[in-house]
């Protein structure tokens, strides 16, 4: 078992083109041996938003801190503490931060297969 | 993508022996289209518990809220809201109530592949 205090590990800024004052944490992946998928917590600033985009791989996503919305396909959706959201493979997502403080959310992806 | 606020998801009792004054909410799942992994989020009341027990597949948890132990063969050790724990397949764990309030978690477990 290993017990991994979150603002221990370090924030790495997101430089992926289009995401702004955001930062991600690996909680857990495969360094600590985490067998089939990642912990990151990202965090992102007042304004500030992940990178709209899509990937073949599942996101499960669980709301911590801060008032955001969930952009979609369809457009965007507020989402709140304690909202969990299921963003398919395939889809099209961005997080943004349209409150005054900062927004906390868990991301959790698959791993690729070991070589 | 879908949004499910964690509180309109049902709390099932869990039921395993050596649980006691534990719910689980299945967050996101199988039945939402989660292809790899499933989300969970457990509440225990003072003084519950989660069994103590073992299995071939790992846990990631994130404590949200309360003051838990989280027991592993060399003990217990105190964990806190901002914590994420890696259980390795076939650890044997526990997870304990040790504060006034509930305690709150997420838990994330590998879904078996699809038949």
């Amino acid at each position: 078992m290993k017990i991994i205090p979150s603002l221990e590990v370090r924030a790495q800024p997101v430089e992926e083109p289009g995401a702004s004052k955001t930062t991600v944490r690996w909680l857990i992946s495969r360094p600590e041996g985490a067998p089939n998928f990642a912990m990151r917590l990202f965090e992102v600033e007042p304004g500030g938003s992940t990178p709209l985009h899509e990937h073949p791989w599942e996101h499960e996503v669980y709301i911590l801190e801060g008032r955001a919305e969930a952009v979609a396909e369809s457009g965007p959706a507020a989402v709140n503490p304690g909202d969990a959201i299921l963003v398919l493979p395939g889809e099209r997502h961005q997080l943004r931060n349209v409150g005054d403080t900062v927004a906390r959310f868990l991301c959790l992806i698959p791993l690729p297969e070991e070589e």
